[in-house]
């Protein structure tokens, strides 16, 4: 069996690992796929690393380096503006110093395109998941923090400055005039994870709390409900503003059938209770998958879909 | 001077008024205008008045009926889906059962196109304000009610059903919680014109309450300084879903200078005050130049800035 002609490299890049696939265009799956710890010193550490896995990615699938048409990257920030790197992304250390994408570029010669996380996730919905059977819809992620990827008439959309999604900043949740939640946002203020943990108890987790509502535990059901209370305020926001039709919940938290129902609850009684919200199909498939149809677009010249850099 | 060989006609359709104009495309300024009042039986009524307007916007600019490219229309309501009419349209009476588009072809021969009258309003900034210098806005316009026409790359986003910019519907201002402000949405109940006047004085106007806080009233200033604080979330709401770049104001309220300042000052309290706002330059003039737009690009096939219907 030859290799094949053109492959992408998908690469989800979050703060505590990475995690990448090597795939075929248009054909189903991936040809192999890898997961790594993230390098802990960021910056050009990072460039190294990711070079590294994509090389070793083509090894995996027995594909010579240069049949790679293209790398797409999911990342935990908002992309800077032509820059090739991330802005505001906290968890990837000195990564906004560095050209990401122009550094890998000449360590590995192909086009490299990266975008948001979350926007990268919904892709991997509009490729993959809910897009199969909806042109329009908002994918909001609930985990770490908070952050949603909106897709309208197939395209994901950005905004002026690339912080389309950022909704973490919502005015409610917290206090919004409190300049102390101005930093992470006032709703991320509430919905992230450890911010239902500590709802619950100093030094909890999030994943102690939903197994404590299991065992019928009042202060965990009351975190919980809290955590829908807000999530169903922030999808009535995005409803009101952009009617995206319908929406598909994903992250460690937001992909929880328990707080599904309270979310449902909640909309109701927010009067939104006919939009269609329901949990993402691909899980934690959809980052690699979109990360993976950001190459394509890329090599294929549809970078509208992507934020060229 | 001979005829010109193609013109188009915007209109206004407002609960109270229509206002229309005929002009050539991408010519500067209009051949005619129109102002009467919206005839108040609604429904096949309208359709009588709106093909008399046409016809007598013809005549007022010497250009026979057939030389008549298109017609565009800004409607107070949610434009149905496919059928040529409006649903939610409270002011325009029986029009939902009407095919308003239908019926005004058939009346007088050329294609019509209607939207949502704060989306052509937003059009109207496109193609003769804001537009001129950005790609990207939000148009929020604040009046009898609030809305928002957004624009992101020169495009107008409508959401999966036509409801985008719907932003009475965000869930602060009144409880959204209380059944009684599901009707027009949580944040309209406190913005829209008769909130403000009712906060100042039972039986006032909004009017009023502009000119008792310019002589200052404490009771006004403070009606409208809650004015700017829920129109400040809003617009923190919106930047935080879309990211629209900037912001710009229209409608009666929406327009008054003194409010900007004190929704500026908000917007800086809610850690958004680098978010740039302005007041529209176009004013009352954008909602014929946006219908006028609106038309232009249905002759001109470009119907995916406009509801095909």
């Amino acid at each position: 069996m030859s290799a094949p002609d053109r492959v992408m490299v998908g690469i989800d890049l979050g703060g505590t690992k990475v995690r990448a696939g090597i795939a075929v265009p248009d054909a189903p799956g991936a040809l192999a796929e890898l997961e790594r710890p993230t390098a802990s010193e960021g910056g050009r550490a990072l460039v190294t690393q990711l070079a590294e896995l994509v090389r070793d990615l083509c090894r995996e699938a027995s594909v010579p380096l240069d049949h790679l048409a293209a790398i797409g990257i999911g990342g935990a920030g908002v992309p800077d503006a032509g820059q090739g790197g991330f802005d505001q992304a906290p968890n990837l250390g000195d990564v906004s110093s560095v050209s990401l994408v122009d550094e890998l570029r000449l360590a590995v010669g192909c086009p490299v395109v990266l975008d948001n996380d979350v926007n990268v996730a919904a892709l991997g919905e509009l490729a993959a998941g809910i897009g199969r059977e909806h042109d329009d819809f908002a994918f909001v992620s609930i985990g770490t923090g908070i952050g949603m990827g909106l897709v309208l008439g197939r395209e994901l959309v950005h905004g002026a400055g690339n912080a389309a999604g950022e909704i973490g900043y919502l005015p409610f949740g917290a206090d919004p005039l409190d300049p102390a939640a101005h930093r992470r946002g006032a709703l991320e203020e509430v919905v992230a994870g450890d911010a239902l943990a500590a709802r619950y108890a100093p030094g909890a987790t999030a994943r102690e709390v939903f197994a404590r509502a299991a065992d019928g535990d009042p202060r965990a059901v009351s975190a919980l409900d809290e955590e829908a209370r807000w999530i169903a305020h922030a999808i009535a926001a995005v409803d009101a503003i952009v009617d995206p039709g319908r929406v598909v919940l994903g992250g460690g938290i937001g992909s929880r059938p328990e707080l599904l129902e309270a979310i449902l609850g909640w909309l109701d009684r927010l009067g939104r209770g006919r939009l269609p919200v329901t949990i993402s199909a691909l899980g934690s498939a959809a980052p690699v998958l979109g990360a993976l149809r950001l190459a394509s677009d890329a090599a294929t010249d549809r970078t509208h879909e992507g934020v060229p850099a």
